[in-house]
């Protein structure tokens, strides 16, 4: 009898090439197929809501896994957290209805940018943007208000993504916590094109240092054009932090 | 003329095999000798406070350097930063008199050791001691008093360190500090035997968990036996704080 299995990961993107699966690379998903096929005493394949770029980090992928295999349900996140490599986790799985699927049926997803203005230090290497002038949150959020909402984001999407049908976006929230020498940017929307967040990211940086004034935002999101916006913001900040079903 | 500098120096000890240089294996005085060595265009040897152990972290580790070269103090900080990978970085650099010396002019060091009883986190894996029940704090804190003082540590010894004329030291201070799910312990004294921290740290949160009552500490100590005190916790949790000279 088929199965159709959601697990929650949590993983350090620092020691994986990205989500997606690649020959010879080792990446999150690899590892995960690599693992489950041992338990399931077969190759299996899994399919990931979000795939995060090399660096990035997730503190709860959604992955569907699906197939006709006989161990128990309750059995597979002890057997696969032990014999993955410790950057890899696996949350919870839950047994799902029959046409469910963790990337089809998302409706939306929040990723967190963490950011410090600490001195440097080796321990957040690959967890923060380490910046040496403290962004303005106010200005960040001001910058922030002209991005939610439903626009088309033309602007805010790298070129080598996949080639989407539409560019048009609504992004419910933006929210910018200031913590001691950290600087947290919580983004919340129903889909996100390529690199979105972190040319949100550098373009609310900039708006902070000044470099830009929060207003010019609108313009940037009016010119569909991604040399208008700010830089893109190294991945090792980015966090996918929630899925939605 | 020879120059006498005192380096101070920071790092992630989860992709060092430890302080000491050992040929062909990847440790923190290696790769500080081997930049340092570039730069100052000749073979160079340092020194450090502390020979801490595979997998153990520094948040201030003493360095002696010494020697005849060219480069200027001043830009040696950001120089051999920039060519060190990531995981090691020099955060001070200051000429010293003729006769110091790292480790022969300590007077005393301070570690601390990071117990975590959060549900198990990846990125959490190479910084803390991650333990699935909390050891009770006020327990460890009368466990630690008995510590405190001067006296024959010969209990908390691991074999395989280097011989030591005496195992008597000084432990001037132990403080227990909890913080939401993490528990630090802070070890002051006026110097370590090999792997003392840990054994200190695992007798510690044995007394925590309450399998071996606080008072017991005291024949632990007297009896100058390795095999009464407790287990040796792990290195990822251990960080050198702190050198006095």
């Amino acid at each position: 009898m088929e199965r159709n299995l959601l697990l929650t990961v949590e993983y350090d993107g620092s020691g994986f090439h990205g989500w997606q699966r690649q020959p010879g690379i080792r990446t999150a998903q690899g590892e995960l197929e690599r693992v489950l096929s041992i338990l399931c005493a077969q190759d299996v394949t899994v399919d990931g809501t979000s795939r995060t770029d090399a660096g990035v980090h997730a503190l709860s992928q959604k992955v569907t896994l699906r197939g006709d295999f006989a161990i128990p349900t309750a059995n597979i996140k002890r057997a696969a957290n032990n014999l993955l490599d410790g950057d890899l986790r696996i949350i919870k799985v839950e047994e799902m209805g029959e046409g469910f699927h963790a990337r089809y049926d998302c409706k939306g997803k929040k990723y967190v940018y963490r950011i410090s203005v600490d001195e440097a230090s080796v321990f957040e290497r690959n967890y923060v943007w380490q910046l040496s002038v403290r962004p303005d949150a106010d200005l960040m959020r001001q910058a922030a208000s002209y991005i939610v909402g439903t626009h088309d984001f033309a602007c805010f999407q790298a070129a080598g993504g996949e080639e989407k049908e539409s560019t048009v976006r609504t992004i419910s929230s933006i929210e910018v916590t200031e913590t001691g020498n950290h600087i947290e940017i919580g983004v919340t929307g129903d889909g996100f094109l390529y690199n979105m967040v972190r040319i949100i990211t550098g373009t609310l940086v900039e708006a902070g240092l000044g470099n830009r004034s929060p207003e010019t935002i609108k313009e940037v999101i009016d010119s569909k054009d991604r040399t208008k916006a700010g830089l893109t913001a190294p991945p090792q900040g980015l966090y996918l932090a929630e899925v939605y079903f």
